[in-house]
């Protein structure tokens, strides 16, 4: 799957709008509009609370301890990208720091999700760039091995492809592919719309036995009230 | 122990008062008041900082990867209760969120504690309803296999009936079984009252190697000081 | 390595003023400037965010499920020390909380670092009493078997000479032997000046690429574009 | 739930017989014959593989570190227990090894199983004597603090009550309560007869789809095979 | 990514031949030979040691504490075939046991490579059919809610498409995708080769760093050698 | 603590057959006689059950994703040696395999202790070259980044000076200092001598409570027997 050493240049990113609009929604909506599909394994969290971020992806496949990659990545960053890196091996070290997150931000990046360590907490929250990583190490990075850009890279078991939108919040991140971006947007306008109404019945005092119609299927499933 | 598929509608519930009166005290306290037994494992934690609530526990078995018995519960929820949710399996799914946030609060229940994943973060610290969890994941769960509600259960380690009163604050969850409450809470003053006395006395330099006596037992298990 | 049951009295601290300004830059500024050695696991984690501390090292060996030596050591602290406990075996237990950091502030310590679990988090938030430890769990500990006080530790992986400066933030702990504190200072400055120039380069949209002259290095190792 | 410093000499032992019975058919039949209850958490595993060992259950709770309370163990030990020995918190130390493995087996239990380490491994395995752990190591414990022996304990996630049958092989210990021994034996009779038939049609190449009629509800879910 | 609730009948197998070489070599040397990409992670583990396989991949993707749709897979498997089960969020119950087996054997499949758990390991090491899991459970599984099968998955971080060659042994498991096959075996032939001789000189007393000519770079980087 | 990119050529190592006999006895049985010091964490296992061994440790700082050192490592090695390679980060990567072993072994070293991964179990197993590792991984590491051969490492939570004695078996690794070799053997030896006595006696059926005298102490702890 992966090829090492290359980095595309030209890579076809989901409509701007439409990335912002699904960062909108957050995580766990956008999940289920998807179908359940596309969630990173829940070992990586932000660096900071209340972080809400979408944005095209730019692809980062780094090897354990090094990040030269990220450097080159910069390059190819547009405003309103995220960047998502891969580790070949899970890594603790701190491949991302001020430095880089200056760089990032300059070239208009949103956000880093790293499947790996993150440094420099106390400033990037000062900074306001939101990270989502692995783990937090102030133990720094060589620059000596290659890895690649813009390939496509499973990050914490979801695969991404460069130009996918990303959103992640407090609940996590999520890739949604640049085919679906505009179904999964409606879906979730939908599933969002309808919330509204179940929200304020649940309140109400409504429950969900009745609001979703349980009661015939967990009986049939066999459910027995004791007094 | 466990039985599958059954909710029993009528428990004995700690006294409220009881309840909160161990609330007060914390995990901490309460704990040692009970001889140092009673607490959930560490790996389950409070989604924000700062919660400290106590309540009488309603209990849920849950299979991995579904909440239906979440919403089976809802309905046995009076005000005071604390929901403690166990899994069949380690799950981090996030079972949990905002909308039944909502229905657990119309039904007057100040805290979850779930031994799984939990998701809606942000709305949840929002609405100021708290949560111990064993993790976070936007990934939502199924509505297709039978647990139970009120029967005794293992959560994060600690076995938990329901109308026990749960105690839950930044150091973790406690469970105080519902005939030792008025006990623990006896103690619980009486340890409280005494450390006022022990904290004014360290603050003010004196040594917990004079306070506590601890002189002579260290002396006769054998420590040496070297100059 | 290790010797139990043991307490050494005169130890040689490093520089108070050395301490601190080594505090001032930061744990990754001065693991670089160490070399890259020298950090803790980053499994030792902050109890709450914000903290950045310095002071000298008074160690401690504890035994698992046992906070003796920590009253032990209260008698060895002086002002600006910061306490650094490892334990024979990973342990989550509470070793540590609200009435030892009373006495160790009394004391004039600064901090503690803990390789295993502390308690009383919401306490030790509202003192102020920064603590790095690897769990938080409420469970207390007993007094019942000897460890040391100021012998050479390995905590959370790693190397602490009683008296060495200890440099802990957000991004973790740091240990700096006495020897280099001199040299690790200086390394630190040079370093701090030097990122000022990078970071507001960076911040005008200068690449590292270029800043750092890696086009070559990359084009020998073989990397490759793609349009 | 736990009284701490107590040891409950009566206990109410499963009849031997029934324990026996358990044991031939496995873990894995006794759980599903039992409604999938009652399991130890997977982290408890075989010191050696091939093991297949059941009896009735003498329980112990240790401290971390502390292995006081096995030594008391070994005294309420009658033939054809197997010892189920909680720990109040996560401890890998090596609370078992040959010397109280000698004694056990003198006393006439069959096996150890330990929400916490071993040691001794290789004579354990020359010994033939079974032990599900949590962790191996070489480092021993202390004998200071007390625990119980013969109270209700939650090992590695099951409760378990003195007396209970204990199963254990190479896929993990399940605990049968002993009101329910007799039940669960006749449900595993039956499920292990149904299986040998089952067994003969699938190695015939009949699929599960058709053994188990899912093609209905397959299709009712909403499967769809695409050419 | 994801489709749920598909099944894709009519996938490219890798040629059998092909897939067969690939197995000849293990997974490291056809790590090395795809340019070190393609490998699961390791906490995928052989149940039994010794195993060493090859095949197509057949992909299931199954829901948490569900396993439905090996049942669905078991129709689609031909002789040569490696099922591949990747599973929504990690579970360690026992998906798969010796039913299964059976039915997979009399298929023709020749092994099971899933990231989740598995039971039935006596009986399965018996059958010698191999399993790489990340756990051991006897827990089983309900059958309630769609996957898929053959549709491309990222299992334990690698992305697996239907056809794919697995290799899989003690060291771990890799995927090499079908358009590479022919060329990964040709470069993986070329390192063995190459290692026969590398071997020879080393077990004669060569040093590696005189056979890969490692004293110039050692040099250049820095190293220095104190007597 | 740690200089990089440095060898040290001439080290001490401790007189070989001291480190033979400290071989024999195991690792529980010398971490007991050196006072319960030097083990290391429990996380390092041995490639295949069974093995047991001990030798003089050159040990080697490695970078993650990089075995360059274990290269350099291999010339300085004499027979009798046992390599303990610490690495800057967790790194599950296989630094070692096959083909090193065969150079180690070559220069009559008896075995690797590494707190990384290790790669070719099947012909380490076959060549009988004992490994203790923190993972096995069939992914290979590159040769570009410096560490340092023969400074004292922490490696796997225990400090390691080179020509330290190493032994290591199915419960673990211990490292006893050159210094102490020798009374760790003495007193290894009346332990033994000791265990010797104390086994027949309880294989006789007296228990360690009256073996130990632990009646009288347990009692003054408060134990209560209850019939």
């Amino acid at each position: 799957m992966y090829e090492i050493g290359v980095v595309y240049r030209n890579i076809q990113r989901t409509d701007a709008g439409l990335a912002d609009q699904l960062g909108g929604f957050g995580t766990a909506t956008v999940h289920e509009a998807m179908g359940r599909v596309g969630l990173m394994r829940p070992e990586v969290r932000p660096i900071f609370a209340g972080g809400q971020v979408s944005g095209t992806a730019v692809t980062v496949l780094l090897q354990p301890g090094d990040n030269w990659m990220l450097h080159v990545a910069a390059e190819q960053l547009q405003p309103g990208d995220v960047v998502v890196a891969a580790v070949t091996a899970e890594c603790s070290d701190g491949f991302f720091g001020e430095l880089l997150a200056t760089s990032f931000k300059a070239r208009g990046a949103r956000a880093l999700v790293i499947d790996g360590g993150c440094r420099d907490v106390r400033p990037l929250t000062a900074m306001g760039f939101p990270v989502w990583s692995r783990a937090i190490s102030a133990k720094g990075t060589v620059k000596a091995t290659l890895g690649s850009v813009n390939i496509p890279v499973v990050c914490a078991g979801a695969l991404v492809h460069p130009g996918d939108v990303i959103v992640a919040d407090d609940d996590g991140v999520v890739c949604v592919p640049r085919a679906l971006a505009a179904s999964v947007r409606d879906a979730a306008r939908k599933r969002e719309a309808n919330e509204v109404d179940k929200r304020a019945k649940l309140a109400s005092g409504v429950l969900g036995l009745d609001m979703y119609a349980m009661r015939g299927p967990l009986s049939a499933a066999g459910l027995r009230y004791i007094d």
